[in-house]
């Protein structure tokens, strides 16, 4: 099932998924941005799309339009595009609710969530990105389904309720990790030490954790128990008192969850 | 520079060591476990190494003695182990001291740690271990050197002092990233979400990080101090009044870092 496809946004998201949605099949037919120069730097990605830096798409052939700007935007954007019949309004975002689209002239709403860290320039493997979808009609639904699974075998139906669950879940896994990782980056800079030496060690620690469950996967000082080591450790940092806490609540979460 | 290696201790490390050491052109001479059995798994690993359980070298042919055991047990095993004239004894620790071999009967002492999370049976690439070296004596510092980039391009001299810091940094970078992914797949398997939509974002997110520094990959509510969504999230997390008190420091340290 081919589709055809307008892109409201033109920030990282459109820029991966205009190319994706090409290659699988699908014709992008607009792509809107408030500069028109962001709209044409996507729509020259592909075949022969339109740049358009007004919200009048009455006369598109789309069948799916895409809503992909920043969650501050979306109830704006959605409330101002003007949609012809028939027309399936979807938004990108894994924090927004459904309802979110709710005032909008289209027809059917939906979420076509692609739960990925996008970066622009930098090509993601979109066989490989995850996506989140929600329809309250089935039919809609299903060519939501359709559409994902044209681009990857990954689609998982998932409520908005459900959805806040797993922005959570991304926060933790995703920036709060990232987070553990500036914090070792810094205690290696202010002892002058360099910070490569570490890179395998975490290659090989969240791969095996990916691979056989962080649980299963956990070594270090809090897992042992080893209180003397702890305490050492909490010392040494005591020039972050900010930081020291942190060592403190997780090395004591690590211990509970054991 | 060719050495013959005597091994004390038969776990993960001395599991891996053993034929990494052989293979680049070392003899393994002796494998010691207090269970000859243990000792035993690993010197079929290698050419011709005699598995002991008893710690009398008095008539090893070793230049080299690679104490590789827990280290509570590096103490009382360094002060039992009977040397030869002129050896070199090194632990693989990164926690311990070097002075903690200070009572031992080797002539010249040292460190050699692989720092890099071993687990039996699974086959580590030596060429993409670093190697945290430190000795006294310049001569065997040279030695360990040499013995070290045999088996891989990444030595590092650390001192005492030093390695607790990459130690620290280590319990961040791998301990406590892989505890945000424990906490994730909790979030997800509470709510009956399926933890696989997330791992390949943690594989972008943790790539990303290595490859631009953490500060430049941080995304999320934190970094863009949306405290709307941050207020949200902790209060999801009220099942659990230490998770949601993890949420908010990481998140305060995030916000406070960028």
């Amino acid at each position: 099932m081919k589709f055809k496809i307008a892109l409201i946004g033109a920030g990282n998201v459109a820029w991966q998924l205009a190319p994706a949605l090409e290659d699988a099949g699908h014709e992008i037919t607009e792509v809107y941005s408030r500069e028109l120069a962001k709209a044409t730097e996507i729509t020259e990605r592909v075949y022969a799309a339109e740049p358009k830096d007004d919200l009048d798409f009455s006369e598109s052939k789309a069948q799916i339009f895409i809503l992909a700007v920043k969650d501050t935007a979306i109830p704006e954007v959605a409330d101002a595009v003007i949609l012809p019949e028939g027309s399936i309004l979807v938004h990108t975002s894994g924090t927004m609710p459904l309802d979110i689209l709710g005032y909008s002239s289209a027809s059917f709403t939906g979420i076509f969530y692609p739960l990925q860290s996008f970066t622009k320039g930098k090509k993601i493997d979109m066989d490989e990105v995850p996506f989140l979808l929600e329809a309250e009609d089935e039919e809609v639904l299903q060519k939501l389904k359709k559409l994902a699974k044209s681009l990857s075998p990954l689609t998982f139906n998932v409520r908005s309720k459900d959805r806040k669950a797993v922005h959570i879940a991304a926060v933790f896994a995703s920036n709060f990790s990232n987070h553990m990782i500036r914090i070792a980056e810094e205690i290696m800079r202010r002892q002058g030490l360099d910070f490569e030496m570490l890179k395998p060690l975490i290659i090989e620690t969240i791969s095996k954790s990916l691979q056989i469950g962080a649980k299963k996967a956990q070594t270090g000082p809090a897992v042992r128990e080893d209180y003397e080591t702890l305490e050492e450790h909490v010392k040494f940092l005591n020039y972050n008192e900010q930081v020291a806490e942190i060592y403190r609540l997780i090395s004591q979460d690590i211990i509970d969850a054991s």
